[in-house]
């Protein structure tokens, strides 16, 4: 069903009785594709897994895969069931000032998190980057290298990738207690006093030139 | 063979052949007090479970299970395997001037854990609070209760409830990327200078009376 309304969000549905079968077999394509694709960022790691290999992989043409994906952060995100519109939630806290940073962070990380099933999804995250090094490598690389440590480049101060993995620590932690462990007082708290106590340790992981 | 240890460590193991048998029954019924431990703590919870509750389940006098060991804390850190010497390490946090109170915390958790073994230890044990909230409780509540809450509370400022929770979601997000996903820039950090990005965060959670 959600893949039916994906492809028409995507301009990729079309109307009328015959083009049901054609939807039916897109939505199967696109299956198999995130099919392929779990196995491939699995088996590589997320930086070294390429489109192109899962498309080979999939026996299905490139294009295809952009049809349906938006690039390759799109691709891992619904291979993984992780929340949709990373790129699109990096950028906009990309672009406040720097030292609005540790703030934007923790509020839209409220905002992927703090909703109905969120709970359950961060479950299934931990559950994963704790079962093996194998299992959490794809998940490690992309959360790092494709959500945090352009955050951290944005900022313009020393050692991006080193504050991306300490405020990696930080924000994954929260994930931990705020919605795992979640029977404490951090699970219980509202919302703008979780952003009053994260978003300066946040902002001086990230954007504090003197960390 | 580390039963043997313990018990001659506690002055509890006899010297000469003779004691030989009653040195393994001595064995056995650790063993026994460890293995119905571990069901009662998962039962009930840290907080609820009793020595005495456990002394009935296993059989044996309760004076038996203050003999072999020292006290509640004694029985679930050995029953789940974690670092011995909860009790003096945080007696030892909390013995410092408060304005160190931070850096003595993350020095403390780094000496329990940059040790050979302590990588497969945190993951087991972040597997453990990750695998559902019924195998989380007695572990959140250990942790928060009886080695968090107690330093917070030793800090003589509002809410250690509050900051124990917010303290140990830093705390185990380290856990996190320093040992598990430890393909990090935290995972080959020098421990000096996880002190120095730490322990000011720590403080501040601790013991400003502002957070």
């Amino acid at each position: 069903m959600s893949d039916v309304g994906r492809s028409e969000e995507n301009g990729v549905g079309v109307a009328g009785p015959k083009a049901r079968g054609r939807r039916r077999s897109g939505a199967r394509t696109r299956e198999r594709i995130l099919e392929v694709a779990r196995a491939e960022f699995a088996a590589r790691g997320y930086d070294a897994a390429t489109l192109r290999g899962i498309a080979r992989e999939a026996g299905v043409d490139p294009a295809l895969v952009h049809h349906y994906f938006d690039g390759k952060s799109d691709v891992f995100t619904q291979a993984l069931d992780l929340p949709e519109d990373v790129s699109a939630r990096s950028a906009a806290v990309m672009s406040v000032p720097r030292e609005q940073l540790g703030e934007a962070v923790i509020r839209s990380f409220l905002e992927v998190w703090d909703v109905p099933g969120g709970r359950e999804r961060m479950q299934a995250m931990l559950r994963g980057a704790v079962a093996s090094e194998d299992a959490a490598r794809p998940l490690r690389e992309f959360v790092l290298h494709t959500v945090v440590e352009p955050i951290a480049r944005s900022a313009g101060v020393p050692d991006p990738e080193k504050r991306a993995a300490v405020a990696a620590s930080q924000i994954l932690g929260i994930g931990l207690l705020r919605y795992v462990v979640a029977d404490t007082a951090l699970g219980k708290m509202p919302s703008e006093e979780v952003v009053a106590i994260f978003a300066p340790t946040l902002q001086r992981y990230l954007a504090d030139p003197q960390l």
